[in-house]
């Protein structure tokens, strides 16, 4: 995964929350729209802002090992239907093939990508990082993995398998009722998931779950939760880890209304060529959220995601009373 | 706070609990106790484990700071009628002063007491180190702190205050309802807290929310987390941080039916010598009770205690399909 | 301790290290001075920097018990010949009786100080915390300790021990040179240590070995270790735990060419009314030092303090040529 | 890398290390060698500890992505004359095509391997995991890395890359000395190394460098490091954070007299397609030894291997005085 563009009501909120939190870096605005990295993200920019009026995902964008891979790739999601045509690409980002997935979300694939060169006051002694870790908020180290809410799991999970090598890595599946499959974290490399699905139980099609940004270390989630509790940004579940994945999580709704996990470790890493598929049964699903006590709010966690539903037009009123400091603060 | 006495209803999962998983280790059996301690512990034992048909406190033990204090005190306690008469002692312990606390916990105060030296196999290079730490479960450092259910906070607090120079750190106020005091953490020294008093919202007197053993480490909560998941122990909630004396939290019960807490650091330390008392209010109890996304479930954590009333067995019968390894496990 | 002031030739320097990487916070400036606080500290502040041709110790202040102790304790020193009278206070400090430790180094005692109240924009949701954690820097929570070189230990420490009721937890001594005493860790509370004194090998006096910040968390410092790195500031060992007192360290040179220490955990804390001072061997130093494998660098952690000596000047030079930014970056 | 096999001179005290202090299972024994695995290595065993009258490396073994990839490889080191031909395999692993490295380290490529499966008793409700994580010792979660010590670094590397696809993630070279290359890290996957080479100063061949474990949290190296130092085990360096490969580290010797490193996280994780490799000048090679201030001791880190050099062997001797505790300790 390369980048992803969020769209947001509150650009300045969210813009303080990616900068001045979490201690992104902005790297280019153009019209309505604010471009932000990770201190040790390759590209050009992992994030994009863009304001709308209502929350949800703008884009995904997949970098291809190559660019005969893209060609290949194009042609395949043509094959299925799915492809939009070619783009001339974005800021720091050359052309790119465009397709949906099949639940709706807006994804594209690109081999042509500007590489960040840091400016030299902001080269790190550190060669294999991109720039100086930043002095302010509590910097993540890079985007990680989407989380997808789909109607049917299935479908979207096998087009990622059969068009641009996905594997499944883990799925969970109601036994009770017939093996539906609940949701499932597939992967092109090491990591445990690049990108989840989850079945969307009111139906919509098309929403994120969310986005998540990579810490490392356990403990910058627990940093991450207090600064979250100070200035006032509304934190849904954890610091905890999930027995899926393994990962260290740290949910958050930014003030744009999108839900982002920061992940304070790689969780499993997968390098078994030939490792099986593993599944969980919903009846056994509370290790697989969460090894320690935390509790996923039933009422947000299997229900919310962006762009909301009418009737999760509430929730949100209620995360606008935070007492955020939008200008940051002096020292 | 010197020692505690737990009574439980399964000697040996509470044994393997407190050992195995915990790494503690025995210095001495009698009858039906077995004696503890964790490895930086000053005294001869921090936990006695004694056989009971049900859980909850046999006794708390307080060091006085000095031979004369414990004769002070022990006037203080016989004019407030609450003492029960001198004792010759226990294992390790010298003679003591009983008493039993407004609400009706029984406790001891003591000055006599037998200092652990370890056998040399097990002394330690870190000559502050009463003993080399474990290289089995994960030990705690030492017993740290008690948390009392009380149902009249206010006046089990006053009597601490005023009998053995107590000073409230920190409490909790229901405004909605004239003020009433819901809760109370009080300390004699740094700390910020060595005792806490809960309201017992059921009416029961004398019983033990939980007993605290200390980490000093925060990524320690986290492993034990994983430990008791594995290992079949039940988490009510944590890891997470307390707003309330700010201290990183872990909550399990023992196989006996306790609760018990890991503490993955010291919280606030409090060194002005004229500090004011901080009231919170009910109405804004979310940030005390956890700075991050725990919740602390309400059919437990509010209610439950030991002895456990005639409704709470059912919570208790939930406990026991643990998938607990009682002879432990070979290398 | 309530505040220390250091001296520093510069002052633009010092004021980025302590503001921008450690995130304090300025409170007033007079004159050559900035005072400055951490988000825990509980008085107006803990450290005021002062413009000076050679860095080392301005002044310690430390805040008796009562009234009555601060006559009492004054009246002690005088008759020791150590006392310099009575001053008016300062920013934010009340009357102070100002004296010199028999080694030579600036000191006063207060008890009339101002406690920091926060602006509504900083005030804390953690009721005990007196400031919002800044969102810039890696911050400590307060002030924890000073570590001072005095030519000759054993008369330091008797001084404190006599006329301030101050305790000694650990010492060292020489016993291949007849037991001489090279170091001394004090203490008046649960802490390990509040001062320290060093065997100023050089034979100076009156001078500064570091002074401690506490983070409280050992991951913080690893992080500050790696934001020096980043930024230029020197480090001379760790991070590691030292032997004596537990106590995590990482050892950096502020601009300015004061060593400041930077505390990961609080160590061993100390509850027994009757504890024995530990004594550690030269010969078994080695752990005292480090617990794993750090090692502090013999050319410059026994020979070197503030104001340095003559041949001290060129070890300062080689910390100029850090690529430190010092107007701090933009987002 | 599926497999390494280490050479003991003192295989009880080998084995008190890796079972009783970092907690690894036992799951085979034939003649003089014993079979290990750590909790979450997916196959039989990741440690064969063999009885020697010398430490060293007996073999290491890497997993190909296919049975094809297999004969593929070995017809590639069979072109370049380092074959050694087919074997009939070990306990747990199938048959294996032998190779030494151009410096003369045993190695071998496997496909049929047998995965692990853990008994009933062992079997963990976190469904990636293999096994559930031991209650003895700090254990690390899977074998991680291989450094080798090479005469020639870039004979080594480029036989490496042409022959089994490794890439060459950074490198060091002596700028001063017309380039030569100091040492190489390789990977296949998404990890910074799997494999590493660095210059053997003392002219000898095939000789192991250190042997690595993977704990993925950073806290865990703090406490390895921690019961390394009760225990008598030798630490050399750490824990601190390597700037090459950005992993934490802490090296210890086993008692049989094998450099062993723990790696409390993953370092830097790499996903682009296109990467450069990263080269360090020797001059700048502070930070890419550590981030904080270790410093890794010359005349160890840069000149010990195992097997030993003569002049080694009086190294080895000062180890022997260890505390170690064989038996290990009862409860």
């Amino acid at each position: 995964m390369a980048h992803a563009e969020l769209h947001t009501p509150d650009l300045e909120g969210s813009l303080w929350f990616f900068t001045r939190l979490l201690g992104m870096r902005e790297t280019a605005r153009h019209q309505d729209s604010i471009y932000l990295r990770c201190y040790e993200d390759p590209y050009h920019h992992s994030l994009k802002l863009t304001a709308h009026d209502r929350p949800g995902l703008g884009n995904i964008g997949w970098r291809t090992t190559s660019p005969d891979a893209l060609q290949r790739r194009a042609t395949a999601l043509d094959q299925a239907g799915l492809g939009t045509g070619w783009t001339t690409g974005d800021i720091g980002v050359g052309r790119t093939f465009g397709f949906t997935s099949p639940d709706g979300h807006p994804m594209e694939l690109v081999w042509d990508i500007e590489k960040y060169t840091a400016p030299p006051a902001l080269q790190s002694r550190i060669l294999t990082r991109r720039s100086k870790r930043p002095l302010h908020g509590l910097p993540p180290r890079r985007l990680d993995h989407v989380n997808l809410m789909a109607s049917d799991v299935t479908t979207q999970k096998e087009l990622f398998e059969h068009t641009l090598g996905f594997q499944t890595r883990e799925r969970v599946i109601d036994a009770a009722d017939g093996g539906t499959e609940i949701g499932a974290w597939l992967s092109v490399n090491n990591l445990g998931h690049e990108m989840a699905v989850m079945r969307d139980q009111t139906g919509t099609r098309g929403r994120l779950h969310h986005l998540a940004f990579w810490y490392g270390v356990p403990q910058h989630n627990t940093d991450a939760a207090e600064l979250c509790r100070e200035y006032g940004i509304q934190i849904e579940a954890g610091p905890d880890v999930h027995g899926i994945t393994q990962g260290a999580f740290l949910y958050v709704f930014e003030p744009g209304g999108n839900r982002i996990e920061l992940f304070g470790n790689s969780g499993i890493l997968q390098f078994e060529p030939d490792h099986d598929t593993v599944t969980w049964d919903l009846a056994d699903f509370d290790t697989g959220l969460a090894i320690g006590g935390a509790t996923l709010p039933a009422e947000t966690y299997f229900v919310y995601g962006t762009p909301g539903t009418d009737g999760q037009d509430k929730l949100l009123d209620g995360w606008k009373d935070r007492d955020l400091v939008p200008g940051g603060e002096a020292p």
